[in-house]
């Protein structure tokens, strides 16, 4: 085979085969395709699209590309979670935590942020000591030991995905739909899940701006993911306004523990109970309409009865964090400068626009436009009103916690433009716009 | 700028501006815009296309990446030519004595051959000594003694788009119309020519396979140059069937003597008199329908007194080149096998492949699949029929001209199978489709 054959049958808009995508995907990670080669065809899938069949070969090439976990000596079942990334987003901290205690093990590797907040693994950093590079000797021993382990991905999972990802970020071949969904996929398969809930959020402060082409991203992905013969679930949820009210490292990692402990925003305890019972559900291979709010009910018990907070400590004492920042949040990094944003009349909060206080938390240092750059764990934005309240002048509607006050001030700029009122009370938004399912 | 939002806006059908491809090429040509970035733009205009005055901007972006030569101090006005490649073309080495004996100066840079058969470069390499780098202090010079310069093109001259053109040949981005109309065109413009006669190959000898591409071609490229301030006439002339006889290096530098010698392939010399007549107009401005015919006949005269004849001798004689070579064709380099392929029957001749004669001429050595491939000059074929000749079986179709008895009988497997008879007397091939000027 040649390269070029490849490049040139996808730029005339030929269907590739399994044995054309998967020479081409390995050649790539071992170097033997150059990087312009691959950037061509990247563009040329970008313009051509793939059909389901390559998007999935596509996708098995990259979680081929390097070793696959194997869980089933430690887990007969495994479920996984991804979320498409959105503003506010500590929903793992929460459900995993859950649904392990519920005797579901979750064995999740998570991904660094990039972009305009932390990831998962950056946010965890916040409590010092937590270890998120762990050994596959001891990310299984701690399956076993504790039904949860939550780190960073390693470098051997999937390893074509990361070096086509770090070649679309430069060649303008991000926000093509069959490459960001076997991207997701690919990781996900390598991990070696049964099960995979998808959280594919949309809105303002996410990637897919519309319904319509979240709908198609999540319709690829449950495709993909049935193609491999995983069980899939994927939600459609809201990033029009942040989730939850915490954005920023530490800020999010407390606004988890007390929704762990039964207080925290509303809208962020709903989504995590739903998402939790999705993975509970599949991860107990239940069916039937029942299971779902049987499962929200049963997650929602441990909060009140401490279970999902006590397994939130397990994982970060067994990973090595400080568990007395867990018991006492305000030992996490805090921000010198905390400083309100008031509403300057009366009204009803008619947006939130997620993507401006995502702007905001970047500007203060909480998240990276670079791989290399570093991160603030202490600051954040505190997000004090959602769609549909009705607010006062003089009420706070944002607290930005800030260790410069340069910073504060540009953040402080953006939040002023963030938040839109009316006269009348306006519909909230939904949580979630629609569930897909596999059909195996 | 950035490449990633240049690539971007080319990407989703937007029309680049001026400034946005002048800053590309000259960031690709001064490596601070890498290959696998430069590569998913090259896609993305294979995909997009250009408009026409993208297409006239990337070519002046290629024309300014090196030096552009003055030829102002040495030739009031400059006349050039480019054909576009096809099989058996010396039209070059007919053309330009028969030219520059008719008064109007030539000063021609030319390409070697990358495909299927030599270049001209390659073909003057045939005679002993012959020169073809020259120093830019020497090639002026000779414009100015001799009024016949043919030498290989310079590294200066639009490095852009020989770095283009490397990366277009390994990424499948080669046949764009846009593409490859800028890369001839920014070389022409470099060259510094106030004049171009494009000869532009259509059939299966050529790139373009049908005349309705090679027009569309021939018009960007007339366009390029009418917005550039040039005056430009491009012919489509037939590549269906090899131009003239002979195929391979030695060979034809053999035919093109006899030719300017009054002798040679009559659609070879009606070639050369119509190419060579569109220069001389151009080179002195003339205009009105009369203008041609009386060109050819002054040059069909200069064929028969000498004058192109002796034009060629100074121009080796110049170079450096071994006249006596000239004087007798029989010394120039002549393969060791000589052998003829028979017509197996009766039969009027309806086609002679030009790719397949191409095919065997490169298996005999005689052109490069790679730019490091070495030349054989001696080896080549002989076209011995045109298409509506009548032939008896035992006639010689071919005559083949090799070192190397396993590669003969490579390309005897291949001619054999390059002749299409017919029953009755098939329309013969036309020499030109149509001719396109500009507008000025």
């Amino acid at each position: 085979m040649r390269a070029t054959e490849i490049i040139e049958k996808k730029r005339d808009g030929g269907e590739l085969t399994t044995e054309e995508i998967r020479w081409f995907v390995e050649g790539y990670t071992r170097d033997s395709i150059p990087d312009y080669q691959a950037a061509a065809w990247l563009m040329a899938i970008f313009l051509r699209g793939m059909s389901p069949r390559e998007t999935l070969d596509l996708t098995l090439a990259m979680a081929d590309s390097g070793d696959r976990l194997d869980l089933s000596p430690v887990i007969p079942y495994a479920v996984d979670k991804h979320s498409t990334g959105g503003v506010g987003d500590k929903v793992s901290l929460v459900v995993l935590p859950l649904v392990a205690a519920a005797g579901v093990p979750v064995a999740k590797m998570s991904g660094r942020g990039l972009g305009f907040s932390g990831g998962t693994i950056d946010k965890l950093e916040s409590i010092a000591g937590y270890r998120v590079e762990l050994s596959d000797e001891e990310f299984m021993q701690q399956v076993r030991d504790h039904g949860i382990v939550l780190c960073g991905q390693t470098k051997s999972l999937a390893p074509a995905d990361g070096k086509l990802y770090a070649l679309r970020d430069v060649t303008g071949t991000v926000p093509s739909l069959p490459l960001i969904a076997s991207s997701i996929m690919s990781k996900k398969l390598a991990a070696g899940a049964n099960a995979i809930v998808l959280d594919v959020k949309v809105g303002s402060g996410a990637f897919m701006k519309h319904v319509e082409e979240a709908r198609e991203l999540a319709r690829i992905m449950v495709e993909i993911g049935s193609g491999a013969g995983r069980e899939m679930v994927a939600l459609l949820s809201d990033m029009n306004q942040p989730l939850g009210c915490a954005v920023g490292n530490a800020l999010e990692v407390r606004e988890a523990i007390e929704t762990l402990r039964g207080g925290g925003p509303a809208d962020l305890r709903r989504h995590c109970l739903v998402i939790g019972a999705h993975m509970v559900r599949l991860g107990r291979q239940e069916t039937g309409s029942g299971a779902l709010d049987e499962a929200i009910a049963e997650l929602a018990d441990l909060i009140d009865n401490g279970g999902g907070f006590e397994k939130f400590r397990e994982l970060v004492n067994a990973q090595g964090g400080d568990v007395s920042m867990v018991d006492d949040p305000q030992r996490l990094p805090r921000a010198r400068l905390v400083e309100d944003i008031p509403a300057g009349a009366d009204g009803f909060v008619a947006a939130v626009d997620a993507l401006t206080v995502a702007k905001a938390t970047l500007e203060l240092g909480a998240g990276r436009a670079r791989k290399s750059d570093p991160i603030d764990p202490a600051v954040g934005v505190v997000v004090r009103c959602k769609v549909g309240d009705q607010v006062r002048a003089g009420d706070p509607l944002f607290t930005i916690h800030a260790n410069d006050g340069a910073k504060l001030a540009q953040a402080r700029a953006l939040l002023e433009q963030a938040v839109q009122f009316s006269e009348g009370e306006p519909q909230p938004l939904p949580a979630f716009y629609d569930t897909l399912y596999s059909e195996n």
